[in-house]
């Protein structure tokens, strides 16, 4: 007999029917309060051995129907490591078949990171007396907003802000900043070290708490989607924003990324604000130097492929990116790591996977160091 | 600045004032539904080296209102290791006092255990290879009853049944069901192997997700105390009891063992059934010689303190340890681990704590594994 | 092409030919100044997938030359995991073949364990505070002989001594002392910290250092057989035993186990001193307790396959399990480990092994401590 | 009372007078056929928290008399963690003075690496599957001269050799060339994948396995210095150069990095090849891109400090770096570490450390990618 269950720290599905293990149909959550829903997770249970196939159905009206096609579902017995396993999409369907290795399987999106383990992150990375800690204000639902800083104070040197998973649904960007708080925590590297004497960081691991732990692809409690939420945070309905926003006000911001994960593009890239009013060729050359330099440093990253450039003037200053930019005269950037895989560099067994997100942030912070140090 | 916060897995904290890091003043939530409280587990910010003095008030109400004395609050700085600090209790009052040693610290009343992390446990036990798995049902709010088995059908072999946590401010219960899946995960281990052949095992390690999650003290997400309810369980207030009860009847049991904390005695014993109808000599005997073999073994164990003994025919057949015991003519015992220390080997620093459980459990499969050899 | 070399740490070898990846022609070297062989431990390289057949020659002249039947090479890609791999035996020649997992594979008698492995694991325990230590002499080659210390001190407390490896190609020993050292450094271990207060043990890891550098089987640089110098050690050509008697006869001795390998027996099992002059009912009494206490504990060990019993008045008071008893009054005995598997428990992939040789020690100590505590 | 010892896997000391733990006199023993010496090793053994005064005298007659000032000791107690105490140096005496944290303390010159642990090193690397293998040769001792292969082939990409430790007591390049291979073995590293996919790596981590054993400083077993003889390397005095020169010549070089600790300079840097024939304009760029690079990515690298450089023709090509830059036409560079600490980057706690080492190979490798790439 097959069980499948959701009802856990970031799972989302709902059973259809479950009866046949070679034909076990299941349908996605929608946010609370919002129509939208792509992110999936969910536990297994049955034989060991027994084959299964599993059919994920409606995902016409899904947030990103067009991204359903060359991806592959990644599943766990450990939930350590996650690999991919046969999936194909038509007309709706997305169905994934696999072996039971174990008696109870996870099955998901991307490789899911809990709120309980951001909070066992960041008291590891605290513990180590290297970084600051502010919880700048509640989520909807009562959850801490933690931000951690690290190095100097805003009035010394040049301030970076990296946020992470405005949408829950982008559990890579969990991976990537578990990845940061683990460079930065090492007292032997000397790229964190300089970065601790050079430049001022603050860091908002999770900026959707509540969303991710709902299971949601996109949006907080109040169904908003926080990446929309900039121009006019609102303690109401968007105090995620609203609290991370007022505090950037007292510090500043030279540098900002937001990280995220792109649906569709099997890349990772960077977005800029072209489309703001403040920008021009300083700020694109700034641009340029940066992700040349990534792309560089960091073979998985590349510059080709990525979302088309707004046309000046278009840019939405709701859009965090845009409102940082804008704001505080920011080289401000949306990092976009892919569900599906690095095309340029292949996995076929894991694809995109959390341990490459960890690299990924390396270089990250190595470019960012490099970068401030040079035009500081 | 003095953070305090509480909304996280297994989190319960009301804050009254905490402004003066030298007078913070805090009350526990009771259960929903119910008016128990004795389970605290907060988060506390602020600057590393700040001296804190945190006042838990209006305890002369709680659940044990008499087991506060002597009772020291465990502290953590990386959610790893967990430490004692200053406490004294007057008046109602629990009054704790150390220095801030990372800028967040955890408190709590005893080392917290979330179901997040139950379940990657489960999760890294089922990948061994080494055990079985069913969802029994699930709980009032929809989390799965986990059930590991272990071992012989039983059909063939002498049937134990080991669940943890039924309430859920226990905790300690918890880091013993971690360390026995790790125990009988251990493909090297001879005893864990000897039991594998020779006996049948079931494993609810966690009976109560909701009321851990919630950071109840005692009862789940209807106000019922679990152990209360094993006289006639209730598919809508104490369907967790109910399933685990009904798979119990399709097994049987020949012996129980059903792992809780105390809250007053500074001791690790074990209760047994001498109420219920059934009990006999023979049961006397049994039950004397497995707390002994126990004691041997395992210095940390003792059976010289406990609980009174019911009288004959007293017995209350609504808690687990009667019920089970007349039911199926078991062996049926409550484990109780203390929240305070060992007091017969007592650890200053840490007092009771998870890897003393995690040494506990080893010792309590080695005891039935040579106590149901011996009379199988 | 494939080539072997055993010039380092343990290392036994000799290439007759090794041309043909089929058919590799092997020897095993003597003991420095002895004729004594049997232990062998190199390295072979060759391209990964390859197929190897290897045969060791002359083995009828080995140290146990009737030992070689059902007997089964271990080898190992990483150094960490050891398996057990097609092994046959036929007129003297030892033939083992297996697939090259890796460009470089060990392949040893047992799992080998290196002097420095050694150094390293008696430091890490010596740094856990727990421990005193001493270097009581050293050996021919100059190599420290360590005498870890636990517990009381010999006039407060039954004085408990563990000696291991005098017959250095018994590695098993080393893997016991290993767990020894781990088990007693566990500051949460009830058994441990009942130990350290009630009983005052001595611990010499590896009696033999010299020969375990060498790669011997048997002896020390000296050609000497150190369990056969108890009887009259000499600082020449055995200040290993030498050292340690000496030490001894400041503090006494309780009870002895000199930790071993057997070559020819699938099992576990103890070797006592029924044939010394003070033997006696009470004596036989302790000894028939303490196997029985230890079989029952640990299913690995078992009672009814060993050495023969010598006969009153004909023990070897050279041979340190005699000598000791004698001396001292002590209960003296000998563990002896299998070099094959424990076939009352078998594992067919790594046969007796490292985890195995650690629970076994766990078992050990606990039995020692039962034994003492009631017979105190 | 004290106990010294060196008679092990790298130890070098000789005891004058370990009568006053506050007297402490202690030799440096020469290398074998040598008058080189100053690399010492040893452990001592005391009472806990006994403070130690140690002297090391005759230092006016060691290699580098001149690099003493400002050097400090360092100790370890459980071999983990290797950190500096309170070091002067005055008229050929260097007294070191510390507390005893553990019963025995090690004591040296730079973090030990032994030879094991370089064995077991190779093992988990080569257990990856990502590395090729070849035993080179043998040294005078006999023992192996172990070539790792990564990459391409060699006639299908540019060709590295990496190559560390010819003098055994630099062994900061055998933590350096841990760290090498931890990086290659990471399959999700995408610098390790792309140097994998585009260039042809060569790595010897241990040129002088004998000296390392030995406990020497500069020469093998047969009193030669390895990087004066790579002019005319003999099989019978310089095996380890020959061999690998041998395969050199076989395979080409197109940058070759040989790995060195500096005993007098504070700071990390490289030496380039400025005296030899074919030095030109080219070369000199080619080496400025690579240091520059180099420094810039990793902030303990710097380019001020360092050798003088070379004139004209004055290059010895006995030396490895100038004979592989003559020889192969390649970019060859000596890469010096130093003993005390990296002065642009203090650690007054550690100096340069073993960690410290692996941050740099990875920004070695990263930077040879980078440059090969571009170069190419």
């Amino acid at each position: 007999m097959i069980q499948i269950s959701s009802t856990f720290d970031g799972g989302n599905i709902e059973i259809l029917d479950a009866n046949d293990p070679g034909d076990i149909r299941l349908r996605i959550q929608t946010d609370t309060a919002s129509d939208h829903f792509q992110w999936f997770y969910f536990r297994l249970s049955g034989p060991v051995g027994e084959r299964v196939k599993i059919s994920i159905e409606g995902l016409d009206k899904s947030s990103y129907s067009n991204a359903w096609t060359d991806y592959r579902t990644v599943v766990s017995a450990d939930g350590e490591t996650w690999y991919r396993v046969d999936t194909t999409y038509t007309s709706g369907t997305l169905t994934s078949e696999f072996d039971l290795q174990s008696p109870r399987m996870m099955v998901a999106y991307f490789a899911p990171y809990s709120v309980d383990r951001k909070d066992a992150c960041v008291s590891k990375a605290l513990a180590t007396g290297r970084f600051g800690y502010d919880v700048l204000g509640q989520s909807i639902d009562g959850r801490d907003l933690d931000c951690l800083h690290f190095g100097k104070a805003p009035d010394e040197a040049p301030v970076v802000w990296l946020i992470g998973r405005q949408h829950p649904g982008e559990t890579m960007a969990s991976w990537w900043m578990e990845g940061a708080l683990e460079y930065l925590s090492d007292a032997s590297n000397p790229v964190a070290n300089a970065i601790r004497d050079e430049l001022c960081v603050y860091i908002v691991p999770l900026m959707n708490p509540d969303g991710a732990f709902r299971g949601h692809l996109r949006t907080n409690t109040a169904g908003q989607d926080l990446n929309r939420a900039w121009a006019e945070p609102s303690i109401q309905s968007s105090p995620e924003v609203y609290h991370v926003r007022n505090r950037m006000d007292e510090t500043g911001v030279r540098l900002f990324l937001d990280v995220h994960g792109d649906e569709a593009l099997p890349y990772n890239f960077i977005a800029a604000t072209e489309g703001i009013p403040s920008w021009n060729d300083v700020r694109q050359k700034e641009k340029d130097a940066f992700t040349d330099l990534l792309a560089r440093i960091n073979p998985d990253f590349q510059t080709k492929h990525g979302y088309p450039v707004s046309s000046p003037g278009k840019g939405n200053l709701a859009v965090a990116n845009s409102q940082v930019g804008e704001r505080f005269g920011a080289l401000a950037m949306t990092l976009e790591m892919p569900f599906k895989d690095s095309a340029i560099t292949p996995d076929p067994e894991h694809g995109w996977s959390p341990p490459r997100c960890k690299h990924l942030v390396h270089s990250c912070l190595q470019a960012i160091f490099l970068h401030l140090q040079k035009t500081a």
